[in-house]
């Protein structure tokens, strides 16, 4: 089914442990559709500035990321510097230029309001709140990001936002702030009673959770030898988490414990390599080679102790 | 099956955020004890100064540890102060008073050197290594424990030690102090060049992993509430895993995956309440209660994308 998603489109330069990269695709609608793009058609809707590489997009195009929706302005485009010492869960940012994504005010085309599954990027939540509303019939399933900026500065928007939502996808920290709940158990019950029905809550290298009533699942991150740049493993892990159910178009909580899976599985390829080429010279068959590891990695009968 | 341990036995006065206990039973071999005694006998191997409250071990005799090698010194008893602040995954230690543990030579009675498993509780290495010379058959599964003190002033020691060891239980500080890899999978590596089989590696309120060759397992962290005080965590956790290996028997590679369950839910239930209250009051139907929690917690069914 149509998964539309909603968020920035940047160039990235980035400073991990090993290595160096400058203006590099990135941006969360790129990782959330390069990674998508594996499971289902996507539509893209945000903004770059005149000095965008739009011939890099190809690649997006090629796997059947509509671009019908990537609104051109005069001006820079979104622009972010970091940098991760030993800690690849946090970076260091060094350098944010907003540009033409300071003024971004998401207009969807018409072909694209018919999706029946949408993912809000981390932008203002009145624009995520105004992309839903273009939305011509209530989508099948709704999820959004947000950031300790938005909490602070919109928090009226943001819970406004979150009645309209069926999956709020944020960090532990995000969860913290937002509920002003240390314990995370806590922290989700908060959010399930402002509206969303299920809760992701990232914890970078640490795993993730999700919690649906009563219910916890937890998937851990898939341990790897060598993280090379963590940028964008959570956008990558909510494009697989997406489109994981668009895909499936079943939204029920077994399908939902599997797209956790699927998401942590795209987040762990997204950090082999830098900007989006691992998303991009990834094949159908490592995926799901990787799901089936996850599945090792936790399994184990249950047996009464003799 | 026999369980041997050997470790400290000591008085702690913790200060977790909410409320406080002063001079409350603690040390490895305590919270080992009581977290494995609900699977197997345990034999417990320790000394305690002549200030020791030692009716208050009555409920360790009555669970079935026995106390014969217990030594009563003349002096005072180890006692460890701590706190908790947000992060309840590292105590501040205010206080520790080594008192007749500082002299800790450990005598292994003659009823208790057939002992099949063993567990090394985290004390000099040299001493862990005398324990073992005293056993008087090669065991069928020995683990052991160790800290960033011994890393340091041991190292020679700890690593003949590891020679005979079946499995390294360690946290991932411990691990990467004594590895200088950063990275788990080849810290955990280079352990299992060295002698051990499995490698376990504590993450508190993340999880541990278990390393076997090529393969990996993890268990989550049990979601609470409450952690109302972590104090003993990792040592429940350890009394779970050799507690359920001696009642089975079996040392392959499923068994320790259901080993690293039971320790986790052990550790689970022992943070929550002071000292070993909870491992006390614990009964087996809620053990396996909360190992059926935990299959739920990271179970899904594989299936292919359509």
């Amino acid at each position: 089914m149509s998964l539309l998603v909603v968020g920035s489109v940047a160039l990235d330069s980035v400073e991990p442990p090993f290595g160096k990269a400058d203006d590099v695709l990135g941006g969360s609608a790129t990782f959330f559709s390069a990674s998508a793009s594996h499971f289902a058609p996507v539509q893209l809707v945000g903004v770059v500035g005149d000095d965008y590489p739009m011939g890099q997009l190809d690649a997006l195009a090629k796997r059947g990321v509509d671009l019908a929706g990537l609104e051109r302005a005069t001006g820079r485009s979104f622009r972010w510097r970091g940098r991760y010492r030993h800690d690849l869960n946090s970076a260091e940012t060094l350098e944010t230029h907003l540009g033409v994504f300071s003024h971004f005010d998401p207009k969807i085309p018409k072909q694209f309001r018919n999706a029946r599954f949408v993912f809000l990027g981390n932008i203002d939540p009145r624009l995520q709140l105004s992309v839903l509303k273009q939305v011509e019939k209530k989508p099948e399933f709704v999820a959004c990001d947000t950031m300790n900026f938005w909490i602070e500065s919109r928090r009226p928007d943001l819970l406004a936002l979150l009645e309209h939502v069926d999956v709020l996808m944020v960090n532990d920290g995000e969860a913290r702030q937002l509920t002003d709940q240390a314990n995370l158990l806590k922290a989700a019950r908060w959010i399930l009673e402002r509206g969303p029905k299920f809760v992701v809550i990232k914890k970078g290298e640490h795993g993730a959770y999700m919690f649906h009533g009563r219910h916890v699942f937890f998937a851990p991150a898939f341990p790897l030898e060598e993280v090379f740049d963590p940028t964008g493993a959570g956008d990558s892990f909510a494009g697989g988490f997406m489109g994981y159910l668009a895909r499936s178009g079943t939204v029920d909580q077994e399908h939902l414990r599997r797209a956790v899976v699927y998401g942590s599985a795209m987040g762990s390829f997204a950090v082999e390599k830098f900007s989006i080429e691992r998303l991009l010279d990834l094949e159908m068959a490592e995926i799901v080679a990787r799901v089936k590891e996850f599945r090792q990695l936790t399994a184990f009968e249950e047996e009464l102790p003799r």
